[in-house]
């Protein structure tokens, strides 16, 4: 204990710098490849499902079906299994709850080991059967799994654990990796290294230091390169299906280039139906989730794996069948220099798919966006020169019933993201209003898929309401910047048009789940409440310093506050508050039962010594102990337990009657967890401005005019006796740091 | 009064965010229009100036070497005459100034009409005047002069104000404002939406919330609009040589796409040079300014102007003379499909300038580099397929000298930018560094452009230290995302490498002029301090709830806090903190003598309505009014003031033991001016956690688990006696906000 104290000094830090570092390089490359790894896994099953079936129906359709259906089935059973048996916190698209523990609410089991197994291949499953979601979401909470697996030195449960790994203890420095992980998620499932991070800063965080955000732009670097090395690998044919899109994932760097004023008009058209739309689509998957927690899955998983199969059976039904109704097309004249091929040859990627179609020259057009990967499906509808490709009908007919089927998945006990779906869906309108445009302003240079894109962006930020990452991603995945005013325009509209109807798919989701995420806006009628107020009546239930083991297991069975303020009695009654003790850790001492003591004196303070510190460590992946798991024998009760070693001794306060706008700040600002609410003081020691807060590095900076001579002469006084203060610091102080 | 705060309700708040988006839009027409305008006019007199040079030396180069001096001389000479004259604060780039104004530190002057004229006058003619600086920067606090501009509602000292624009009066609207006003400035001059939002997140401002982002991605967007219009516009050559390069300003989406391995080395070594030669600068351009301050500039006008002069001529004759010492190469045999011509047709833009060759199939290397304007200087160096353009020993000679230009450059009192010197700089080594790999690595397909870009994107990593936005913008400004993680890559070694030997070049600019930026990262000796070690032997200076006129005057006299807490007598003798009154305010209460009242008791409240709260608002654009200015007669001396009514009541405090570090981050991340710092507390009246904080807008939200019944019991409660609450608000809450 007094080695780690010794320890904390300038090289200790330097080594703990260097190590986050590492951590940061370590996630960016298994994310990376654990991307690539799903990728190639979800290509090539659909690739080799629809090679499949194509081949089949040659011959017969019927065949064709059920082959199609089966192997869906196949698929997303294995991965419902899974999520069901093996990983329940698998399930869904995991950013919900990933947001919620940077917010500093643990969710169950979300960064278990299984969790990550569960999420890889059940994303695999469920993508590659086909369901309408995306394995995007799901990525990044692989990669928040990774990075907190890593973190915490492996998975104890496993035995896949290295002690040298343990280094991050406390709750700010597990955070710092998780924001890296989801940065990496969103980096590798887009190639959009950029919008990771403003993934991570803008959706994910509630508080920001710009040292973190260098971390986790490194750590989206890394991804980029070495998805980018593995991509390269693969193009000489290695890995099957996958790699051939390219490095950007649906580039439409060929379409419209320019816009005229006039095109404005139905850019805002698109925004508003995004907003509105994305309004929907969250309302109605908060209704089903809903329905589904409380009634459907409380029955048992049998019923979570029967209603999985009903929905992949109906998927697989509507996008084989409904192809089926619709006529074919003859091939439009195809421009000589545009590289399109009509029909495309079977079992190849491209646009004009032929599906039931008896003539040669004739495509299917409901099939193309159908019937096909959802990567294809994407790129066929952003696709340029493809201008009388979708008959208004058939993208009409895509549009209502994915949009079902998407409402109708989300819920189900797969690992489900909601990017791809909604950027089908966008882009299927998108490209509806573009059709109408090229009509109404025939003669213009205008590009279907350009619209397409822009309805993607438009969904999107109606259903999920990121700005600045949204747009970055957007750009990063289509590689058209020139758009990208228009993107910021559309995507503005939308998130207004959304806001007035409901909060974002997140939150709500959250909401749901009971993760009490704080928005970034203070309620407009917490101004006229007062922090005391806001405590209510609640009653606070205080320790003294030195708490006898019985009260102390009395108190924490009878509430379940997470913290707890310790009161010290000075002379002559007066009492004096001198720290917060968390829950988590007076657990661990009624557990660990070293402390205990006869004397209800405070100790010599020698007693840290007997723990080790990574006793305290809260298990990330787990619920920790409860107060009914420990056994106290009637001569434990008996004894006391002096907390002082184990204080945060100066969490934050707020007088009684600060706004609560203010206290809202606080908290959201800092990532706090508790706050203190005080009288008001009776005198001020002294007042700090930001001149207090310069301090010097090195003295030699000779010409810096600005200087506090108060804390330079303290920090001498204080290197003096350094070793003096460090005795005084608190046991914990690694761990309770900032976060408490 | 009363009827302000009658107004503050549901409808006046939305009422003021209304007046917040419009004032968004308001500067994001204005900042597009004013840059459209700058660009318009530098690049007319740059380009009439280079036609008007090449027609004369067809003749004699000595004639043109004359001309080409005077007319620089000239533009020069009124650029640092409208600084010197008219407005001193408009000199440099202003991003540390604005830097410390966002960060809660005036700077005299910054934002004053006469400033922002300066500004946009002065850039003109400096960056018109070919001197070594960009104007990319001016920009940047042009958009900011004009943010704050209209926030005030106009000019108050030149008559240009508009009452009903005068909404914005606590400190937080006006930095809300300027945050969109940088932003909007960023993405006015580098036509980059997206790497505005993130500069002024990343670069500017301390703190930052997402509300804010959301406008400030609003007010990018529309300046992109408004700046892609006016250029669609100007296409059809109404705008003489502005416009031609088209929207993004240097296009290198032809160059390399792709990148091997291999490749990888020789980028880390464009990065390391990179943060050499960042660092390198900003110790040099610190040196050269400090010096300039405290010895040359003390001077007067005269020797500023004089050594303006100096400089602009000796830019010129190092820019023509330079050239004509070099050799002609003969042209390349020029691929078909390159459409580059050899040489370039006179007074047309392009790579291979003919200057001093006697051949008609002849080029100078250098003076396509060196005596260009710096846009097509920076074209050219980016560009690809010319890969036997320049020699090595051209590229050297020119690094050498533009890097020394720039830090003599630097500090001059004319407006100026160092992102375009900083690009020159490093695509120059870039494209060094790109002839080398092509020598070294033959056979890929590696062009010098590429590298050109990374070192481009080096030098400013190293010397600017910015990582995200700068990444944003290098991919703005050229359209190649497929480089996107090399860029981030060199990025962060260049800032590493940078940060090993000191601070950004704005924050050693900020240190310098004595403004107190706080660093993102606390300092290590933080941990060893507490809060009151901080506030150190420092006196507080409290002041009674009804003070002595000539007490006040007296401490004001005695001192230069800026902020002083107020403390109550309550029976038998305990004291009460009640708040904080700002010296500023103060001194508007000697002033207006209003307030003062005979009797030493607590006044009956109804003062306040004597006060129109506008005289409160602390004038963004000048120093305010003085403690010496104001004229107290004897009479006045023996009055007293009841503080009450405008205090801050609930100022941010600490307890005495708190770390700094804690402190620090408090700071930090609210934006914070002043802090308390108290005794500990002796009890805690309440625990105040996230659910706490969770209020729900609407009641029949029905199936949200989550709620906090005491919150909501206590919203029912207020509502019933709103009226009452109200008047119990203090009477300044609008402008004390949460900045205090």
């Amino acid at each position: 204990m007094c080695d780690l104290q010794a320890k904390r000094g300038r090289l200790y830090v330097g080594y703990y710098v260097g190590v986050k570092w590492f951590f940061a390089l370590l996630i960016g490359i298994a994310t990376g490849f654990t991307a690539v790894f799903i990728n190639i896994s979800v290509e090539n099953f659909a690739g080799w499902k629809f090679e499949l079936t194509f081949s089949i129906i040659q011959k017969s359709y019927f065949a064709g079906y059920i082959i199609y259906v089966l192997i869906n089935l196949a698929l997303v059973y294995s991965s419902v299994c899974i999520v069901t048996h093996f990983a329940p916190a698998a399930a869904g698209s995991g950013i919900p709850e990933i947001k919620g523990y940077l917010n500093g609410v643990d969710a169950h089991g979300i960064l278990l080991f299984r969790t990550l197994i569960g999420k890889i291949f059940g994303s695999i499953g469920s993508v590659g059967g086909g369901l309408a979601l995306g394995k995007e979401g799901p990525l990044v909470h692989t990669g928040a799994c990774i990075a907190s697996l890593l973190g915490q030195g492996g998975s104890t449960k496993y035995h896949v654990s290295s002690r040298w790994l343990q280094v991050f203890k406390s709750d700010r420095d597990r955070r710092d990796l998780v924001t890296c992980g989801c940065a990496a998620g969103v980096a590798a499932a887009f190639r959009a290294p950029v919008g990771g991070v403003l993934f991570a800063l803008e959706e994910v965080t509630s508080w920001w230091r710009s040292q973190l955000m260098w971390r986790v732009f490194f750590t989206s670097a890394i991804v980029a390169v070495v998805v980018r090395t593995a991509m390269g690998w693969c193009k000489d044919g290695n890995c099957g299906h996958f790699g051939s899109g390219g490095f950007i994932i649906w580039d439409i760097s060929g379409g419209q280039e320019d816009y005229s004023f006039m095109e404005l008009l139905p850019m805002a058209v698109i925004g508003v139906i995004g907003g509105l739309l994305g309004a929907l689509f969250n309302q109605l998957t908060l209704y089903t989730t809903y329905w589904r927690r409380n009634f459907l899955h409380k029955k048992g998983n049998r019923v979570k794996i029967i209603e999985a199969c009903i929905i992949s059976v109906l998927t697989s039904t509507i996008s084989f069948g409904l192809p089926l109704l619709r006529s074919c097309t003859p091939c439009p004249d195809s421009e000589p220099d545009s590289g399109i091929e009509c029909p495309r040859a079977p079992g190849m990627y491209g646009n004009y798919v032929n599906f039931y179609c008896s003539k040669e020259r004739e495509y299917n057009d409901l099939a193309t966006i159908f019937f096909n990967t959802q990567d294809d499906a994407i790129r066929n509808l952003f696709s340029a020169k493809t201008i009388r490709e979708y008959s208004a009908q058939s993208l009409l007919t895509f549009l209502v019933m994915f949009y079902a089927l998407a409402v109708v998945t989300f819920g189900t006990a797969v690992p489900a993201g909601q990017f791809v779906p909604g950027i089908m869906i966008g882009s299927t309108y998108g490209r509806l209003v573009g059709m109408l445009v090229v009509r109404v302003y025939g003669k213009l240079n205008i590009e279907e898929g350009t619209y397409a894109l822009l309805g993607a962006a438009s969904f999107l930020g109606g259903s999920m309401r990121m700005t600045v990452s949204l747009c970055v991603i957007m750009v990063e995945i289509t590689n058209n910047l020139k758009l990208l005013p228009l993107i910021m325009l559309v995507l503005l509209i939308s998130k207004a048009v959304g806001d007035a109807f409901n909060e974002g798919l997140y939150e709500e989701q959250a909401r749901l789940r009971g993760i009490p995420l704080l928005e970034s806006r203070p309620k407009y009628q917490m101004r006229h409440l007062t922090a005391k107020e806001a405590c209510g009546n609640q009653k606070v239930v205080s320790l003294p310093r030195v708490v006898k083991v019985a009260d102390l297991a009395a108190i924490l069975q009878s509430n379940k506050h997470n913290g707890f303020p310790v009161i010290e009695q000075i002379r002559n009654g007066e009492t004096l508050v001198i720290g917060l003790v968390l829950r988590s850790h007076l657990l661990v001492l009624l557990q660990t039962k070293v402390d205990f003591q006869h004397s209800p004196l405070p100790s010599d303070g020698l007693n840290a010594i007997r723990h080790n510190i990574s006793e305290f460590v809260k298990p990330a992946s787990s619920k920790g102990v409860s107060i009914n798991d420990i056994h106290l024998s009637s001569d434990d009760l008996e004894m006391y337990i002096d907390l002082a070693p184990f204080l945060n001794p100066s969490p934050y306060v707020v007088p009684e009657d600060m706004s609560l706008t203010k206290v809202y700040n606080l908290f959201r600002q800092l990532g706090l967890r508790h706050l203190f609410v005080v009288p008001r003081a009776s005198r001020v020691i002294g007042v700090i401005t930001r001149k207090d807060l310069l301090i010097e590095d090195n003295e030699e900076a000779a010409f810096v005019e600005l200087q506090s001579t108060s804390v330079r002469a303290h920090i001498l006084n204080r290197r003096l006796n350094a070793r003096n203060g460090e005795a005084e610091r608190p046991l914990l102080s690694g761990l309770i740091g900032d976060s408490s």
